[in-house]
């Protein structure tokens, strides 16, 4: 009787901000942390620490350098990130089903 | 630039147990607890701890009673609840619809 769609959905991609950090990260090679701070409406501080608990469960890599003379951080998104995106997606399709008319 | 579909996710609704709890309860005129527990794979204080939130944010109604001369609790979503629910769902088709091929 566990066969409802919210079990399979994995706490770590499903909080709502990495979720949004992971779906905008499949969207491109990678991507630039102000960049995502704004599309997201975060503070650096709370993108940080959502960015840190996605690379340390290896969805996600993180890159720092320059453009110019300004520190740059860059993320991009792992093969692993993308197999539990898939599979987050896979269960909210399931979830979004069970709500159709 | 805050369009991004996870900016209109509420994380009452959105964390996946409640999600669970709130789909559940949608379907039906009352839900019993026991079968929530089951249902969602839940330990009975996790589950008590969900429908607080729930309750206290107005989205579900609690009802105590008996059944022979077993306690029972009931929970059953309000207005306000079916109206976040669909809400949030509709964030969700948004989302899943942005990882169509």
């Amino acid at each position: 009787m566990s066969a409802h769609p919210t079990n399979d959905l994995n706490d770590v991609v499903h909080q709502r901000h990495r979720l949004g950090i992971l779906t905008i990260a499949a969207e491109s090679k990678r991507v630039e942390f102000g960049y995502l701070r704004e599309a997201l409406d975060l503070t650096g501080g709370n993108l940080s620490r959502h960015i840190t608990v996605l690379n340390q469960a290896g969805l996600l890599d993180i890159e720092k350098g320059y453009e110019g003379r300004r520190p740059r951080t860059w993320v991009s998104i792992t093969e692993t990130g993308r197999e539990a995106l898939a599979a987050e997606i896979a269960a909210l399709r399931a979830l979004v089903a069970r709500h159709d008319p």
